[in-house]
């Protein structure tokens, strides 16, 4: 005996596709999505087509946008001369969430990483080169590529690539986080917050 | 500044209406899903779209099904004088995974909860009951529905409902779960335990 009909087992193997979203997850949300009303389930459905169709890479930064180009690189009030890279549209977020940065971002979408066969020419880094060339306003380079081995690699590829260029490039801070606890702190973590020591 | 392009801030809203996603596992779904290529989208939401369409509940038990009678009612394998009622469709799910029960089920699709203003009538407690006078070849009823407080209130109410009419009930036994340890099981589920002993 089949344990679910053919079109609940296909939404469950669909749902079960996504990032954390185990098995059981996945059953949950295929039951719950089936209590819904018809008008909920099209109302979901819709906003996953629709996100997907109306957005696009901005053709100067790289994150996903509606209109092109983005908000932010098409911002007067944004200050041009300053550009955070970063890995993922989901990094931009998170620096926007910040409301202390007004410069302009680029997205590589993704990280150089030999081990899964992701070299330099795998992410945005082409299209930020060509960027950079077109736009001699831009005096620094922030690297905010995540602080994992394959960001560290990401950003040391960058800053030597970048350097001739004669922009000030930075990266990011790494160390103890706010509210930590120095007990806890991981070992790598704990020598790059004594490496990065700042005098008071 | 907008933190979401619109089309995306609407999936992520959509995304975490579903039960266990909280607002950053639906950022973090949607920035995947927008990672996707187009086909895989589609596909994602078509399955929603179809599963939903393509489903509706048994006419006899009221399981979720894609065809009317479902596959179990149907079936001439399977023990037609006992029923096993449980709360959601989930729990046939679970059932048949037991791969022990041979009977029929009935899907109540909720319990008896006052507090939420859910009585009798709110769950497919008439459709049972129209079954039965339907169908007297049921010799035995299986309540188990969870052992939750709603879940034991629905099991006592449909057992002194279901009483005068011969048929015998029984209730899904609860105690310690195999694997489980004496010392950090609750109160609650021991005194269960203690009180459904068996002579061995």
């Amino acid at each position: 005996m089949q344990q679910f009909p053919t079109a609940i087992a296909n939404l469950i193997r669909e749902l079960g596709k996504l990032p954390g979203i185990g098995s059981k997850t996945a059953q949950r949300l295929a039951f719950h999505i089936l209590s819904l009303n018809e008008q909920e389930v099209s109302a979901l459905a819709e906003s996953i087509i629709t996100a997907k169709k109306s957005t696009t890479l901005c053709s100067v930064c790289c994150n996903l946008t509606e209109i092109d180009p983005c908000p932010i690189c098409s911002s007067a009030k944004r200050d041009h001369s300053m550009i955070c890279i970063v890995e993922e549209p989901r990094d931009v977020a998170a620096m926007e969430r910040m409301n202390e940065y007004n410069g302009l971002y680029h997205v590589l979408h993704g990280a150089i990483s030999p081990i899964d066969n992701i070299g330099p020419e795998d992410i945005k880094l082409r299209e930020l080169l060509i960027r950079l060339q077109q736009h001699n306003e831009v005096e620094e380079i922030v690297l905010a590529t995540n602080p994992t081995v394959n960001g560290e690699a990401t950003a040391v590829y960058l800053s030597r690539l970048l350097k001739p260029s004669g922009i000030k490039i930075s990266r990011i801070a790494s160390g103890l986080p706010m509210g930590g606890d120095l007990e806890y702190a991981d070992e790598i973590t704990l020598a790059r917050a004594f490496e990065g020591r700042q005098e008071l």
